[in-house]
């Protein structure tokens, strides 16, 4: 298993990031070969020490790493990456890796 | 459902780090009531544009976000974070969430 994780900054409007991740960007991401399954945050993103800097979380399971980065390679992975500027101006952080239960 | 992500700090002595994570933290933390399923990377974390700050990552399941902070009230959940100055000393950001499957 693998994951890529997708950690966005708190927008300026977050109403419309809201309404452009929900309504443009989740449906380009399913779009992308290899995904397994797609998590993402609902509500605040908090810390023990209180609110976190990030407004949303993605979490998007891949059989790989390779698949992973097959899937970001392919026509559907860049349409899903180009989107980012669209609505993510603020800015996110991808994390990419090969993962196991414990 | 609802998800604690760990975001480890490389650490300085990477193997030390490694063998306290394995052989007591994890065994510290799946103790920790509530907890539905428990995955960490394994190898680097990658961006898209190369290494990630990140040494590991670890994405902890709970059926809601108040069972995270439950279970982090608990005993147990309160050993995890006191082995976490053990052996974390380069820093850990923890993030927790509601979430839902799209």
């Amino acid at each position: 298993m693998a994951q890529l994780i997708a950690l966005y900054n708190k927008p300026t409007d977050v109403a419309a990031f809201d309404a452009h991740y929900a309504g443009t960007h989740i449906p380009l991401a399913k779009k992308i070969p290899g995904l397994r399954r797609c998590q993402i945050s609902t509500g605040a993103i908090d810390t023990p020490a209180g609110a976190a800097a990030y407004h949303l979380v993605a979490i998007l399971d891949f059989d790989s790493k390779q698949a992973v980065l097959d899937g970001l390679a392919s026509p559907e992975g860049k349409a899903t990456a180009g989107d980012l500027a669209n609505f993510a101006q603020a800015g996110v952080d991808l994390l990419i890796f090969d993962s196991k239960g414990v």
